[in-house]
C-alpha cells in the first residue's frame, strides 16, 4: 500500500473491463433471490477468503488469552457467562452454519445473522435486547487498480463480549490486537464497549489514509490539468469522483451510527466511553467534510477542463484562419497572372513580375498587421 | 426476465413513439374527470387483465385453506370474524362493484376504496379506525422495451386479515404464497401484521432486481462511452436517468411509509413485527441510496460525454488545419510559377524546377516540425 | 380546452411580445403604491370581468335555494345567523365597496379583505377568531397561447357559511354546484367545512389537467428533440420550464395550507372532514411530485439538446475536413504541372498526363482509406 | 425613479469601473480595524449625508407634535417617560456622540449602539430587556446605474417609543409620516408596536418596486435573447443575477426577523398587532419567492444563450463548408486543364472547353443537391 | 499584509508546484499512523515555530501581571486556584511533554490534549466537567502566494482561566493583549468567559479581512473577464473558488460552536456574556453569507467565461469563413482562364481580361453584401 514513486500514483490508461467491475460496486448484489424468507442466513458476497478463521481474545486487566484459528466454535460458548471481556473475530462469512450456531447460543435475532452474512449493507446501528448490532464499511485502497474497495464489518456488542465479522482478514484491527497483547492504553482496564470503540476507531482512522491517497491523485490530475490536459484527463476526473462517491456512501450513514452511540441511552455503553464515541464521531464528520470538499474541487476541475478544451479548439481555429487568410489571397493573385488572355498588358511589362511580388508582400504584411491588432499574434 | 446475452442488454435505437409512452408515465392520468364527487369509486388505469381474479388464503399454525378464483365474493364475508389469518388477493381493479361490496362489509372508508382503484397514487400509509391502508409501487422490468413499469399495490391490514389489490397478477407475491403453503419460516405462526410485512418485503426485494438491471445497462453505456461514444449515447444516458427517476419516485415516499410502520403506535402491529419493518425500511433506504449514487454516476457520464464531443471536434479541426497548413502554401508556390509573365528569370533556368521542389519540401518539413513542437503530431 | 389535433399541441414560433407578458406573471404587480395604509381595500389585478356577479346557495339536507346575480348584497345578511349552510360566490373583485360591506357585516379583519382584492397572494391559511381565511391559486390552461394562467381564489370558512371570491367566473366550481343542486354525494348532509373541502378539491383536481397538458407538450418536444432538433427547440424547452415554475409556485405553499387544515385544531373543521383534507393534501403532493419530475426530465432534455448541437457542429466539421483533405492535395498536384518552367521533363513525356491522373487517384484513395479507418466514413 | 422610455431600461455597455463598485457591495467593509474593543461605537459606512438630521413625532389619538431638524438631542429625553407614542428618526449615522448620548439615556446595550452605526449588518431581531432591536435593509433602485443599493435601517422599539436610524433620508418612511400627520388609518390610535410595523411594512413594500424593475429588465434581456443575442447579453444576464443576489441577501434573514416578531412572546408587541406582522411576513416570503423564481428564469436564459452561441457557430460552419465544398472541387477541375502537358488530348478538342463547363455545372448541382438532402439549404 | 499596489493583487501565473501545496490543505494529514492508541498526544502538523513560547496574563480589575517566555511551566500551577483571571497562551504545539504536564495538573481529558496538538480539527465545542474545550480556525492571508492559510487555535475555558494554544504566534490576539494591559473596555472587570469571547471575536474579525482580500481579487478577475478574458482567467477563477472553500470550511462548523456558546446552559458562561457570544455568532453568519454570495458570483463568472470562449470561437470562424468565401470563388474564376484549351474564345477577345475583373469585383461585392445582411460585418 506504500507509494513507491510518483509515477505509481498515475493510474494506467483505463482498462474498460476493470472499470466495469468498479461500477459494479454501486449496485451491490445483495440478495440471493427475491422471495427468500426473511431471516434466512445466506451469504451473498464474493468469497474473499479460502477458509473461515475464528480468533479470540479473552482478557481482563490481569490476564489475557489469545486463540488463533479456533476450530471448534463450541469451545467458545462458555465465555458468554465469564466476567472477562471476550472478543471473537471471524474472518470470512461463507460458513453460515458456524455463524448460525453462534447466533443461537448467544440469542441473536435471525435478522441480525442474516445481515451479518448479507454483505453490502449500509452502515447502521440496531439496538436489540441485550446487545447492539453495528454495521460498518471498511475501505481498502487497492494500489495497482487505483480504486477503493469496500468490505462489510459487523460488530455485535454485548455486556462482556464483542463479535466482529469481516469479509476477509484486513489489517485494520491489527493495532488493536497489539495493544491488547501489550496492555497498552486503557483497553485492558475497560469493559467491552471500549473495545468496540477501539475497533470502530481503527476503521475510521483508515478512512484518512484513503482520503490522503485520493487527495494525492487529485493533485496529480490537477498538475496534469494545468500543464497539459489530455483527452484522458476527463476520464480520470470521472474516476476520482466515483471513488469519492464510494467514500461518501460509507461515511454518510456512519455519522448517524456514531451519533446514536454517543447520544443513545443504551446501558451497554458506559458514560466514560461515550466521550470516545463523540471523538470518533467528530473524525467521521471530518472525513466526510474533506470528501465533500474534494468533490467540490474535482467538480471545479471538470469546469476548468471543459474551458480548456474550448480554448484549445479556439487556438486550433486561429492557426487555420491565419494560414488561410494569408495564403488564399496570395493564391488568388498568382492565379490572376496565370490566366491565358492574349491581352494582359502586365504580363508583357518587365516590371510585372517584381510588381506582383511587391503587391503580395504588401498584402501579407497588411493581413499580419491586422491579426496583430486583434492580438492573435 | 433473465439476461440471455450481453447483447440483450443493449436497447435498440430509440423508437420515438415508444419513448413517448415512457414519458407518459410521469404524468399519471389519475382522474376520470375533474369534478367527480370525492369517494366515487372509479377505476382510472389501463385495464391490465382480462378478468378480475380473487384468491384467498385462510390459515393458522395448523390449518391452511387456499382458494383460487373465488367467484362469489360474499362467501368471504364470514372470514372477517374468524380467528384465523385471512389473506385476500385481488388481481385487476376494474370490477369496482366487487370492491365496493367488500368495502361496505368490512367498513372501509370510501376514500380508501377510491384510492384502491384510482391507480397512480404515491406510496402512502393511512391509519384508519380498525385497519391500516398502505399503497406501494410494484416495479417491473420490461425486458424488450428496456424500461421500468410501475403498478400500484394496495394493502389493507386489519386485526386478522390482509387485503391486497394488484393491477395485474405479478409474481412478486408468489414466494409468499409458497411459504404459506409449505409453512416455511414463521409466517403461519404469526398474525396478519407479519403477513403484511412479508408482502411489502417481497415488493422491496424486487427493487434490487430493477436496480441491478439498470446498473448493468449503465455499465454497458460506460463501456461504450469509454471505447467509442456514439451520437446515440447521450440519448441512452438520458433514458437511464429517466428510469432512475421512476425508481426514485416509487421509493422516496415509501421510506416514510415504512418508518411510519416501524415507529408508529398502531395496535395492529405487534412489537415483535416492528423489527421486521425496520429491516425492510433499511432495505428501502439502501435501494434509494443506490439509485441516487447511480444518478450521480450517470450525471458524471454526461459531463464526460460532452467533454469527449468537444475533444472530437478539436481533433477534427486539427486534421483540417494540418491539411490546409501544409498544402495551401504549396499551392501558392506552384501558382507563382504558373504565372505567364514574360520576364521571369527562374522559369528559364535549368535549376528552376528542382529548386522549387526543394523549397516546397523545405516548407513542408518546417510546417510539420512546427506541428510536432505543438504536439499536434 | 380540448385538444383538437396533435398539431394543436405545437405552440407557434414564439412571439416575443407574448413571451414578455408571460414573464410578467412572475413579478405580480401586487401593490397599488408603496405607502398605502395597511388594511386599505384596493383591487390590484386586471379587471377580468365586466360586472361583479354574486351568486348564493343556501341549503341543508332537505332544502336548497340557489340565487344567481344577487343585486342587493344586504339581502344576504340574514343568512349569517340561519342554521343552513350558505355559500356565497363572488366573481370579480373590483367592486371593493360591496366586499367591504360584506366584511363589516361578517366581522372580517380589514387585512383579510385587503388580501381578497389584492390578487397575486401566495396560497396561505390564516386562522381568525370565528373563521378561516384560505387563499388558493386557480390554474387555467390558455389553449391558444400555450401558457398557464393563474387566478387568485379566496375562501372564507365560517361556522355555517363559505365565501368564495374569484377573479373571474371559472368553471372549476361548476361541478360542485351541480352536486349541491342534485344532492349528489354527501355535500348536502355535511356542514360548511365539507363544502370548503369540495371547492379546494375541485381546484386541485384541475391541476392534473394542467400537468397532463404540459406533459403532452413535453412529449412533443422530446419527439422533436430525438428526430430533428431545431434552433427553436431550446426556446420551447425554456418555455415549458417556465410554465412548470408557475405550477410549482402555486402548489408549493398550498401543501402547507392543506396540511394545516388537516392537522390543525380549528373547531371549524370537524374530525370526519379532516380525512378529506388529508386526501386533497395527498393529491397536492402528487401534483408537486409530478411537476418536479417533469422539470428533471426537461432539464435532462436541455443537456441532450446541447450535446446534439455539439455533435452537429462536429458533423459539419467532418464534411468540411474531408472535402478539403481530398481536394486540396489534388489542387496542389495539378498546380505543379501548371508551372511554366522550361525544363520540366514530365511535361514532354507522353505518359505524363495519365501518370498524374494515376497519382491523383492513388492519393485520393489513400486519403479516403485513412478516413474510413478513422471511422469518419 | 420613473421609467422615461423603454430605452432607459437598457443599461449602457458595462463600465468596468462601475461594475467593480457593484461587486464591492458583497464584501461589506464592516470593520474599522480588527481588534477594536467590542461595544466601541465607530461608524463604518460611507458618509452618505452631509449633516445628521433628527426629526420626531410625538402623538396620541388626539394630539400630534412634529419636530424637524432637532438640534438639541437632550430636549427629547423627557419623551421617554411621557405616555404618548414617540418616533425619533435619525438620518445619517456618523455623529456617534449624539447616538451614544441617546443610548445612555435610554439604556441601550453598547453592542446595539455599535450595530446601529456599524452598517452592513444582516437583518436581525434582538430582544433586550425593555426594548427590541431590529435591523433591516432598505433597497433603492439607482436608476442611471441600473443597480440595487442597500442601506441599513435600525429600529429600536420600546414600550412607547420607536427609534429609527437611516444611513440617509430615504423616502420609504414619507408615507408613514403623512398618515400620522393626517391621522389616516389606525396609526394614531395604536401604540408604538403598530408604528414599528408600519415602518417595516413601508420598507418591505418597496422591495416590490425593486423586483418589478428587475423583472422589466429581465424581460428586456429576454426579448434581446430571442431576437438577436449579442455578446453583451451574457454580461447583462450576469449583472441581473447579481442584483437578485443583493435582494435575496436582504430578504432571506428578514423572514426570520418577521416570523420572530409574529410568533415571539415579547410583551412589547400586542396581540392585535401580531396579525399585522404576520401579514408583512407573508409579503416578505412572497418577495423572496419571486426573486427565486426570477433567478430560475435567468438561469434558464443563460442556458438558452449558450445553446444559441453553439447554434450560431454551427451556422457559421455550414456557410464555410458549403462555400468550400462547392468551389474547391471546381478549382481542382480547372487546375487540371491548366496543366502544361504536351499530350493532353482534351485540350485540343473543340468540345473540351464546353465539356468542362458541363462537368463543373454537374458537380456543383450534385453537391448542392446533397446539401439540400442534408437539409442544410 | 498591506496592498502596495493594484498590481500586487494580481497573482503571478500559476506555479503548479505551489498549487499542489494549496490542494494539500484539503486533505489534512491528521494522523501519525492509523492504529495509534486513542488519547496519545502526538503533534501532527508542520512545526511552524522554532521554539514553543508560553506567555501569561494574570489580572483582576486592579492588578495585571504579564509574563512572556515562561520557561518553567510548573510556576503556573498555582494560578489554577487563585481568584484572578489567568490567560495562558502557548505558541507552538510540538512540545507535547509540556502540554501533557499542564493537562495532568488541570485535569483535562486525554482526548482534549490529543486534539490540541492534533492540528486539522474541525471547529468544535466540547463541554467537559469543569471546563469547555473550543477549537477554532485562524485564517491568514499569505500575501505573496495569494492563498488562505489555516491554523488551529484551541481554547480551554475554565472557571477562572483561559488556555489558548496556537500553531504559531499570530497577531490576532495582540489587540486583546493591548486592551488587557491598558485596562481598555470591560475586559479587566469581567471574568474568564469574557476573555474567551474576546479571543474568539478577534479571530472572527480577522475573517472579514480575508474576505475583503478575496473580494478584491474577485473584482480584479471580473475586470479582466470583461475587458479581455485570458486562458488563465479560468484557472484564477478556479483558484478563488478554492480559497472560498477554505473559508467556508472554517466558518460553517464555527456557527454551531457559537450558537452552542450562546444558547447552551454551561455555568461557565454568565448571562451577561451570552449577549456577546450572540454578537460574534451574528458576525460569523455574516461572513459565511458573504462567502457564499462570493461563490455564487464566481460561479456566474465561470459561466460568463465559457460563453465568451464560445463567442470568440464563433468570431474566429467568421473571419475564416469570410476570407474563404471571398477568395475561393475568385480563385476558381481565375483558374478557369488559366486553362489551356485551344478553343476558348474569351481568351482571344480584347475585352476578356477587363471583363473577368468586372465579374470578380461583382462577385466579391455580392458576397460582402450578403455578409452584411447577415450582420457579420
Amino acid at each position: 500500500m506504500a507509494i513507491n514513486s510518483v509515477l505509481d500514483l498515475v493510474p494506467k490508461p483505463l482498462n474498460p473491463v476493470r472499470r466495469l467491475r468498479v461500477l459494479g460496486r454501486f449496485v451491490r448484489k445483495q440478495f440471493t433471490k427475491p422471495g427468500t424468507a426473511p431471516g434466512t442466513i445466506v451469504h451473498t458476497g464474493v468469497r474473499k477468503v479460502e477458509k473461515v478463521r475464528v480468533s479470540t481474545f479473552d482478557f481482563d486487566e490481569m490476564t489475557c488469552t489469545e486463540l488463533k484459528d479456533v476450530e471448534d466454535i463450541e469451545s467458545l460458548f462458555d465465555l458468554r457467562d465469564s466476567p472477562t471481556v471476550t472478543w471473537v473475530n471471524i474472518d470470512g462469512l461463507h460458513d453460515t452454519a458456524l455463524i448460525e450456531k453462534l447466533g443461537v447460543h448467544y440469542g441473536f435475532h435471525p435478522l441480525v445473522l442474516e445481515d451479518v452474512v448479507h454483505v453490502g449493507q449500509r452502515p447502521k446501528l440496531e439496538e436489540h435486547e441485550g446487545y447492539l448490532y453495528i454495521v460498518l464499511s471498511q475501505l481498502e485502497w487497492e494500489g495497482d487498480q487505483h480504486m477503493v474497495v469496500e468490505d462489510q464489518v459487523s460488530l455485535i456488542l454485548g455486556p462482556n463480549y464483542v463479535f466482529s465479522f469481516q469479509e476477509q482478514a484486513g489489517d485494520d484491527f491489527e493495532s488493536v490486537r497489539e495493544r491488547i497483547r501489550q496492555a497498552k492504553g486503557k483497553v485492558r482496564k475497560q469493559s467491552a464497549d471500549y473495545l468496540a470503540y477501539m475497533l470502530i476507531d481503527a476503521t475510521v482512522d483508515n478512512y484518512f489514509v484513503i482520503l490522503e491517497r485520493l487527495g494525492e491523485i487529485t493533485e496529480q490530475i490537477e498538475l496534469e490539468l494545468l500543464e497539459d490536459p489530455l483527452p484522458t484527463t476527463i476520464q480520470r476526473l470521472h474516476q476520482i469522483k466515483r471513488e469519492l462517491l464510494v467514500v461518501r456512501r460509507a461515511i454518510w450513514p456512519l455519522r448517524d451510527v456514531l451519533s446514536g452511540l454517543n447520544r443513545g441511552d443504551s446501558p451497554l455503553i458506559s458514560e466514560s466511553t461515550r466521550v470516545y464515541f463523540r471523538d470518533v464521531h467528530d473524525h467521521a464528520v471530518q472525513v466526510l467534510d474533506t470528501a465533500e470538499t474534494l468533490r467540490d474541487v474535482v467538480g471545479g476541475m471538470v469546469e476548468v477542463y471543459l474551458a480548456q478544451v474550448s480554448i484549445k479548439t479556439n487556438e486550433t481555429m486561429k492557426v487555420l484562419t491565419m494560414m488561410a487568410s494569408v495564403f488564399i489571397p496570395l493564391t488568388f493573385i498568382v492565379g490572376v497572372y496565370g490566366m491565358n488572355f492574349e491581352f494582359m498588358p502586365e504580363l508583357h511589362a518587365s516590371w510585372g513580375y517584381p510588381a506582383v511580388w511587391a503587391v503580395m508582400i504588401g498584402v501579407t504584411a497588411g493581413i499580419l498587421l491586422w491579426f496583430r491588432r486583434q492580438r492573435w499574434l
